[in-house]
């Protein structure tokens, strides 16, 4: 393909958001006057973000520049690839563009948001599209969700192959192959920049097929023909629930499914053909009593240990519809996610001390990675021979290791380009360099508002869930200069108050000295400074006591 | 050796505490009149025990039973096996029997807490004490630790093995081995109970030799002779600080040791002949910049990613003494324990952002576990051939398995026994059974207080730590009825509250419209019902508003 050279514009390549995992959630290619972006998801919230729900990338730039954004495209409907696509169609408007069930998922969103006027364009893998002045092709790719793709991006003066999550799977279990013969072509033809999945550049190796996790089923439904079956595995992964259902077909099992975000999954993958069950193979969760138990399959949420999934709560006995019965067959079917280890350890005791067979990662063939390892890598880098590459997806050291195989594989060192969020990679005619920074982040979403939680808040939350909380109130009336009621004290999240009435009683005591002194000592009411003393004395009275800072909230009302 | 039959007395086993691993933490061994406690360790809290420190067991059982204590035998010097004794000690008084090292690291406790008149008696490995009726003989065993041992204990009627921690590590960085003869023989005599460490049932094979890890740090001085070199590791793995130790020594290096407890241990290690460091190895912290890279070795603590622990801040440029440089090799001589995988993750990522070389669990031999995995329990049932097999040490899920795994070494399926915290396995001549439970459980310290947080509070910090709080107070004269002040409102960890000035004052609005209407509807002052009206609106209002839930504390201040 000839290429118009335009040495005015440059191409702009940067990522918005993300907590540890750069360039995951939301990615930005900006050429002239047009800018398009790829994917727009959201982050878990980490340990220390409390009562946060959700973090999304903060959209400022795109907002400022909105009527630039030329398009949306995603490459997959993961929630972190999808899951603040709301959030941005509040401010920003444009087209999106995505594959069949990667649109089904976000319609989803866009009704629970009522988001009723989006311009959607479902497209294919091997198509392309116009937006702006990118031309946008869309590349089958495997994935651990259906209908995934990569993209390649043509600017007038460039070519950038953005590969989304994906690994190489020969045997998917959907038709869909990765069309690594596509990816040689634009290869061949001459790619500038590549920017690849990096989360599984730590392992070595090639990821398994999704047909061998299938292998391991096929073992459990001829092990346990007398048990009931039950498999937790991630809602989204629509292939895994395909094979559990083949699986139960086979043995001539109903299969129930549990689990809100599971059951909207199912009938949106099977609306829209993603998933194929056989008449009179569902049932419902209530009907799952009148079959025997060699004759059930249960598919359902819960395998990060989530303490309000369905899992947990049969695991618990509290769901309302099934409990965990000795001799049940239960597969975890998913790896635990970092930070969740603690929550799915616990699920797993509670299922043996229900005293079923459960079968969970690192001692079974449960789960296999939907990102591709070293290996693939590395063919990816062969089929693609990019000019500069990019790492995305992963955690910073991946970036690093991602880079340091980008240039064994043959990229030049300088090349390669490993980039924080918001810092922004541009291409020129005359070569590539980071150039700057544009505004970026993590917006904190809690409840329906979006971002007025900030680090303050979080402080004192974090304070309050340590030692809780003293309030002291001291009723004060200004003609008389006299304490009309209080010294009070309310705790919260403290102590125990009933066995520590000598502890209150003292600290009343030194609330009230406290603001007498202060009285006395000073002519005019200068009630912040009388708060601050109240503060400080009550503050290491109470270390000194119990060796706990509690968060101190005097009040001084005045009358 | 000839038994006593006594068919009155029986022997009785139950743990006391311990969150999911049981039996870990505290063991009692009761005989007629005779108590005999195995350990008396911590646990550590679970992310949902807000601010608690640390969790000890449920003393009650020994302090009601206190004069019938005949002694503590520890069986090696981790916290969870030593962290509670102090607390244990305040109520319980009795003497102490542990080998050098053990005795060396409770001794530092003992000053911590005071407790100045403890009855301690060092023994060793191969010595037998006589403690009430009970016969306890120390054996030597392999762990993570140096001095641990297995107890061989006889009771007037009956020989128990309790294996403590362990592994087989047949050559040990120490000269002492694991006494293989020793079980062999107690085994070939008849052991009526085996104890049996199941931490690694999961894992099949062998655990390698701690000499394993110290070829991995060979490599590394090997490689990295021109930089500073970092080794993260638990404090109380003297072994493998020695071999770190080892390297520098050979390598012309000085050695610094960073963080508190790496410096108490080293200091006691080094004192009681565990440590063996030639003269002028050890430098200050303070003296690292007087020498060339080539010429430090770093010993450190913060393996976990502990946030306030010597590795991190010195990762995030916040240590005193020492800050990471490109090139510094840091290796992090651990695996996460579960629950701090995504702080451990975070601190490697800041590590290779400030351009060290990182090698951590998972990507190189940078670890071996302390405990045996399921060939090595195979030997020790071998060896043993116990009548009654109780696992300890592990979640409910490792018992399970522990239990699985001994009836295919021979023990009789009716002769296993998974026991939870309090329930007391009973042994008498006749057999053994399952019979009744003692108080057992766990017990928050939260700084100096010990049991004074229970549910209630956590349950309070848990909500603080999600939405913060609003206190709303209201003055109100008594002989008028009128307001005389506010209603005010403070709120803390909720939202910023100058951007929400609107929603604070329709709040405060509908505080007053509460308070009037009860005044007008109710003929006296009502305070709780009217408390309880300002929650429920404010709550309901402020649901609707923002989709969160602060805690609401209703003041009403009457004068």
């Amino acid at each position: 393909m000839a290429r118009k050279v335009n040495t005015i514009n440059k191409l702009k390549v940067f990522a918005l958001g993300g907590l540890n995992e750069i360039g995951k959630n939301i990615t930005i290619f900006e050429y002239g006057q047009d800018i398009l972006v790829v994917d727009s998801g959201i982050a878990f919230p980490a340990d220390d973000m409390l009562g946060i729900d959700l973090v999304i990338p903060d959209f400022t730039y795109l907002v400022q520049n909105k009527e630039r954004v030329r398009g949306v495209v995603l490459t997959h409907g993961h929630e972190d690839h999808i899951g603040s696509l709301p959030y941005m169609l509040r401010d920003v408007d444009c087209p999106i563009y995505a594959t069949r069930l990667t649109m089904g998922l976000v319609e989803i969103k866009f009704k629970e948001h009522k988001l009723d006027k989006v311009k959607t364009n479902c497209v294919k893998p091997g198509e392309s599209v116009k937006i702006g002045c990118f031309d946008v092709e869309f590349i089958a790719v495997t994935h651990s969700i259906a209908d995934s793709v990569a993209l390649a991006i043509k600017t007038p003066s460039s070519t950038i192959i953005h590969t989304g999550d994906f690994k190489i799977d020969h045997t998917p279990v959907s038709g869909q192959h990765i069309d690594l013969q596509r990816f040689a072509e634009i290869g061949k033809q001459g790619v500038d920049l590549l920017l690849m999945d990096s989360t599984n550049v730590e392992a070595p190796g090639f990821t398994m097929s999704e047909r061998y996790v299938g292998v391991f089923f096929e073992r459990i439904f001829e092990k346990y023909q007398e048990n009931r079956i039950m498999v937790a595995t991630f809602s989204s992964n629509i292939h895994r629930i395909q094979q559990v259902i083949n699986c139960a077909v086979k043995h001539y099992r109903k299969v129930a499914v549990v689990g809100r975000s599971m059951v909207n999954t199912v009938k949106i993958a099977q609306e829209l053909g993603y998933l194929t069950i056989p008449p009179r193979v569902l049932i419902e969760p209530s009907q799952i009593s009148k079959y025997e138990d060699k004759q059930i399959t249960i598919v359902t949420t819960g395998s990060q240990g989530e303490p309000m999934s369905a899992l947990s709560r049969m695991a618990a006995g509290e769901h309302r519809q099934v409990a965990i019965r000795p001799g049940d067959a239960v597969v975890i079917s998913a790896s635990s996610i970092p930070g969740n280890e603690r929550s799915v350890s616990r699920v797993i005791d509670e299922l043996f001390k229900k005293g079923a067979h459960v079968m969970y990662d690192g001692q079974e063939d449960v789960h296999v990675s939907g990102h591709a390892k070293r290996e693939e890598l590395k063919i990816m880098h062969a089929l693609i021979k990019p000019k500069y590459f990019m790492p995305v997806h992963g955690e910073y050291r991946h970036l690093k290791m991602a880079k340091e195989l980008a240039i064994e594989m043959g990229v030049q060192k300088e090349n390669c380009f490993v980039m924080q969020i918001g810092e922004v990679l541009e291409i020129a005619t005359d070569g590539a360099r980071q150039s700057g920074n544009v505004p970026s982040g993590h917006v904190f979403v809690d409840g329906s508002g979006v971002g007025d939680v900030g680090n303050i808040v979080l402080r004192d939350r974090k304070h309050l869930s340590q030692d809780g909380l003293i309030v002291a109130i001291v009723t004060y009336d200004s003609s008389t200069r006299q304490i009309l009621a209080g010294p009070d004290l309310i705790s919260r999240g403290f102590v125990y108050v009933r066995e520590s009435e000598d502890l209150m009683c003292e600290a009343k005591e030194i609330v009230a000295n406290v603001f007498n002194r202060c009285q006395e000592t000073r002519k005019k009411s200068d009630w912040t400074s009388i708060k601050n003393d109240i503060k400080d004395e009550l503050r290491s009275f109470v270390w000194q006591k119990t060796k706990r800072s509690p968060m101190i909230l005097p009040v001084i009302v005045e009358v």
